[in-house]
């Protein structure tokens, strides 16, 4: 049934480069950047990238060229390309144009700051982030943004089909509220006002309203960190609801929506994911957990020794090494890249920790680590107004700057509990990135502003 | 078939509000806040609402009460309530629970500071929004905001299947450069930094990464003003994308995204559209649509002996009034609650905005009425690397600041424009509501930070 059609009048179909191979047979209309061109030997090889993917044209006539030619055009010209589809097992995605006819539309005649025509972006991190507004368009830079979109929509999905309500709170705050150091400060018509660091209050203060509650927001960290896993701006998955038992269900819900969002990147985006050459988890119906004061014995009697004789049992907190090799036990253990460590103590979690009732000094929190990295922060909060009052004094905190979030407690809350997942965080441990700025559409960090 | 189930030692079903009708002749429980309660004449008349609905109990039996009232607790206490669930017509939603049980899971014991019980909240505008945290516990007020999180729902989903990508841009940004008084100024450690006002540029930016961009989020207007119109933090729903005819392309594509956007209301947010007695539009296949030139003669056609002799056809903005004389029209001669206005002066619209190529001191923009009101203003953005220097010249704007924007064109811009729409207005507008603080969850004003 291929019957060649001749050019008429009718200008033909413009479709995207992701619908060329449904055209085989047809001239087709493509609209989109010069990715690409290549002259070898009297072929010469056009790609065009629009919004989904690349195309690639080839033509022997050297005069199909003379638009971008007789004008010294550069990569990233704007163009239309009209051609013939013909299946060419050898060619990128086994479909190639032919007879192509090119048309400008926006000439460009500089020189990229850097190269995004090769399969990939050979420049070193800071040439990358300060050329990020093109760089982001090279196919592996835009998928792990593309991949990022698709986070964002299949934690929404999973929390709207379990019946939770979107909200988005107020990001410019009176008081610098949870912990007092770390907060941007904002003139706000010549008073002082904070940037918000998370919608903890907010989303525990809206269970009162919907009873569960998520938000994808913008958040914002005052720390003067400079590290590879640190960014000052920074979009925050979150999640609060009411009527739980303790911290336990609430990891059940997260270890559902983490399920739900790799369970869709599989589903959607597979020319993503191939393209970056991830390696998606499985997320063990049960993920394992242990006990923060047993992770701490399981790491002393597996490594005790690698510690040059410190013994770190005591410490409040988990190590980066030590949540690495929990990670290893984990995926020797149970073959799961993902662990719970439970309980941590009440002197390294927030004011509104609910403490486990059996073991006071120690809290219903949890974190998960990721492949032995710490991806997601969660747990049980207070929620009776009296065990507020009497948090806050133990923690030397005047109520005032807290009047209105205790307005929740006053009025009935029942046992409820959230966690926040780093965006940004989850696609650089789900990628392998070494570095958070690269899962960040334009980082902001100490000394980044730009672009 | 409704034989009655006998109490045993198993559980009753925890449902939701919403489920409760499919229940009939079985015993349930439900957890929620006591919504209200009245007792009349030997009958108690007992309300739970969740985070989904309300449901009635009713019993005589003054015994079933007694774990609320020995102990004198107020409505909001938190609790679980079990029932019998009887069809009775002439109760709220043809449905009522027998035989009710109640357990107290929190306590409230003071008397709120705006009564939530009733039909309607009684409460003045600065009572309301001083107490918002429970206040928005109401069922009218938490219909508005679920309203809200289905307009956000139903933007995304308009143009993700439109093939556009979600964004999440920067909010902290290093120049104060859309318009430079209207921002709030951070301390950025040491540095000074701004708000951005709107994801204008990087959604331009990001039209070269993905062709069609969207995003949900927060901006941030350091405005004076203390109108019922203007917040000083909303949401914006931001759409841009490339190769684009002209602000016509814009124009059909806002069309189907709010058409797509009331569709879903009414399909899925009837109980809320119901109870805030909303009246939602239809969008015409084609939205009629003047040009500004047209609009002033028009208006100057019909009223100008309103207008106290004064002749405004050479102002080059419309003023409120006029805006309501042509949604008037609009509906008179196009049975439409919205009206096109094209063509702004280029005078009163930002530098980046396309001129129309015939008349270049008008412009490629729109404004979107509904109802009489601005809703949607958007257009055509120059793309030509050239025309922004000379735009920027000609604005007296030096090209230092906007030198990562200005980096998109030099490397290829097509054609582009979009369109952005106020998320809470959007809502006040749809509602009838008198002022847009009361669409919006935590409203920051000139005087307002708190809750």
């Amino acid at each position: 049934m291929q019957t060649i059609p001749t050019t008429t009048a009718v200008k033909p179909p413009l479709i995207r480069t992701t619908e060329v191979s449904a055209h085989v047979g047809e001239i087709v209309q493509l609209q989109g950047w010069l990715h690409n061109l290549r002259r070898l030997g009297g072929v010469s090889f056009l790609v065009l990238r629009d919004g989904w993917g690349t195309v690639q044209a080839v033509t022997e006539q050297e005069a199909a060229l003379l638009p971008l030619v007789e004008n010294e055009l550069n990569t990233e010209t704007v163009i239309t390309l009209e051609g013939l589809v013909a299946s060419v097992p050898q060619a990128p995605g086994g479909i190639e144009l032919h007879q192509p006819r090119i048309t400008v539309i926006t000439p460009v005649r500089e020189p990229l700051p850097v190269v995004i025509s090769k399969r990939e972006v050979n420049a070193s991190l800071p040439l990358m982030l300060d050329h990020a507004v093109v760089v982001n368009r090279h196919p592996t830079r835009r998928s792990v943004f593309r991949l990022g979109a698709g986070v964002m929509a299949a934690f929404r999905e999973a929390l709207a089909q379990r019946g939770f309500t979107e909200v988005q709170t107020p990001k410019i705050v009176a008081s610098a509220t949870e912990s007092g150091a770390n907060v941007f400060k904002i003139d706000y018509f010549g008073r002082p006002a904070y940037l918000a660091q998370s919608p903890q209050f907010y989303k525990q203060i809206m269970v009162g309203v919907f009873q569960g509650v998520y938000e994808v927001a913008p958040v914002f960290r005052a720390e003067p960190h400079d590290t590879t896993r640190h960014i000052n701006e920074y979009v925050s998955l979150d999640v609060e609801f009411g009527f739980i038992e303790n911290h336990f269900t609430v990891m059940a819900l997260l270890r559902d929506v983490l399920a739900h969002i790799f369970n869709r990147l599989v589903e959607s985006y597979n020319p993503e994911l191939s393209l970056l050459n991830a390696k998606l988890p499985t997320v063990p119906a049960a993920i394992p957990h242990l006990h923060f004061t047993e992770a701490k014995e399981l790491v002393f009697q597996l490594h005790c020794k690698n510690l040059q004789g410190v013994d770190e049992r005591n410490e409040p907190d988990l190590s980066p090494q030590e949540e690495r090799w929990l990670g290893e036990w984990a995926q020797k253990e149970h073959n799961s890249d993902f662990l719970f460590v439970t309980g941590y103590p009440m002197s390294k979690r927030p004011f509104y920790t609910h403490p486990d009732p059996a073991r006071p000094a120690y809290s219903n929190s949890f974190d998960l680590l990721f492949r032995g990295t710490e991806l997601v922060t969660g747990g049980q909060r207070l929620h009776r107004y009296e065990d507020y009052l009497a948090a806050l004094s133990k923690a030397n905190l005047p109520t005032a700057p807290f009047e209105t979030y205790l307005e929740a407690f006053r009025y009935g809350m029942p046992p409820h509990g959230g966690f926040a997942i780093g965006s940004e965080r989850l696609l650089m441990q789900l990628l392998g990135t070494p570095n958070v700025r690269l899962t960040t559409l334009f980082p902001r960090d100490l000394n980044r502003l730009t672009p």
